[in-house]
């Protein structure tokens, strides 16, 4: 594994200002002298915005960040597919792992968000999610949502408080229940509809809601039961990484090797909308284009 | 199952002020005259902290709450064993399906807290930990850890941003790495040390580090490797929730019907602190004083 640096680099805090790449590498904030993302597959831990790809959106505390590759740096065009290779895995692992990014934002990108002239460093994100889409030119590019951790905020809601100085290492399951989760639930008896485990606990069975047009920006999937199913943790995570997805005929396949899990389980009243599963293949499971890719690009 | 109003009532604002319980059932912010929990196995949507529960830790945005059952209302002693029913059921089931709970605090809670006389509403908190633990008097009482969602926050950084008005409803895992929990999933590849599962997915395996001692008030648990295992998201969710525990032999076992599940699978470089497991089987899974009760009492 390359020897990585997550986090703040000492003597450099938010606001930093630099004037060029060769700067800016030296600071060790960001290294490499050209590429956008500082990563490989185990991990990233730096990235720039700046201009150089047509299909990145910032929102200042959120950015939907496109990965790397395929573009024409000087026409900042798409001319060829990308890949979930390099950086782009290494964002996806951040996501997995729970490492932050450092932000570099350079003149160019968005006109509110970034410095008039040089780089400027940002803070640290989450990777939050990731997927692919066919950017404005045509050619699959690889998305990663990123939001600012607010170092001066209190622990958000659910977090376990942890005494200062402690390093943080937890994952938090923070539920934000509806009347349309909580009823997908109940219609499946909190059987997942993959697998048909129902996790049994002291205090009853445990199941999840997952949406399968995700919720929020850019995706802004609706909360209706057409769009939930109840599922287990395990495959509430191979269905949000893209692992899994489901065919127009309701067959739960491996988007790893393409394989046939089985019939996705029903129940009577839960009516499915398979414009939402179409959106989920194409923008998470692999698709055709994207086996392809791998098969002929590696 | 009961028809119960989770979240805001409304004409009653956080602060809005009660003389007496009579007046607070009668706003339906609290509705029943004397149980501290409103509330059934399928959830709660409120409760009352005022001092009768001589375990209960009030720390303003944070509450360990004590269950209800076994106290001696006039002395506010334990003087029985608590069971997971009822209310105390009912908030480890908010938990799991994310509603959230309506606290009232009334004279005779904390001090600093607390107001000084009747009863005050003091808005919405989430039940993000149970667990159960001998209590000040020598009686088993269940506990809950409950954060106040503070609704003029920001979207926490790794929320999905919805649109206003839109009811909210999704799982969000926040993952917190540190290298100590990134060292144990690696020792161990990404297998489930329970079930030896390794979720593949196309940014490559994916596995969560699981604090057997939890982190955070009141179990500060210390984030090294002797207390962290690598799970599948399935049984971290059942190791958290007590569904199963590691007894002094290896051995995972099922809380639920105490059958054995196989022995934990190791590591070479991965010692397990045992200290740290029957800590977690004290307070989480299910004890023999625990089994003896539900034998006895249902």
């Amino acid at each position: 594994m390359a020897d990585r640096t997550y986090g703040e680099i000492p003597g450099y805090p938010v606001g930093s200002a630099f004037t060029n790449r060769a700067e800016l590498a030296k600071s060790g904030v960001h290294r490499p002298n050209q590429a956008g993302i500082c990563g490989g597959k185990d991990g990233a831990e730096s990235i720039v915005v700046s201009g150089g790809y047509p299909d990145d959106e910032d929102f200042g505390n959120e950015i939907i960040y496109t990965g790397h590759g395929g573009n024409d740096p000087q026409a900042k065009r798409q001319i060829a597919h990308q890949k979930l290779i390099q950086g782009n895995a290494g964002l996806a692992r951040n996501q997995f792992e729970g490492n932050p990014v450092r932000v570099i934002r350079g003149a160019g990108g968005d006109n509110d968000q970034s410095p008039a002239s040089g780089f400027r460093y940002d803070g640290l994100f989450r990777v939050v999610d990731h997927w692919h889409e066919i950017g404005k030119d045509g050619y699959r590019i690889w998305r990663f949502r990123l939001t600012k951790i607010d170092s001066n905020a209190n622990p958000s809601p659910a977090s376990r408080t942890e005494p200062a100085g402690r390093a943080s290492a937890t994952i938090q399951r923070i539920i934000r229940s509806s009347a349309n989760a909580r009823r997908v639930k109940e219609l499946h008896d909190h059987r997942c509809q993959v697998c048909g485990l129902r996790l049994e606990t002291p205090a009853g069975p445990y199941s999840e809601a997952a949406h399968i047009k995700p919720l929020g920006r850019p995706h802004d999937g609706p909360d209706v039961q057409g769009n939930i199913l109840c599922l287990c943790p395990n495959h509430h995570v191979l269905l949000d990484s893209g692992a899994i997805y489901v065919d127009d005929h309701s067959v739960v396949r491996s988007a790893v090797d393409d394989m046939k899990l089985g019939e996705l389980r029903t129940a009577g009243k839960h009516i499915i909308d398979y414009t939402f599963v179409k959106y989920h293949r194409e923008h998470y499971g692999i698709s055709e284009i994207e086996i392809e890719l791998h098969d002929h690009g590696g």
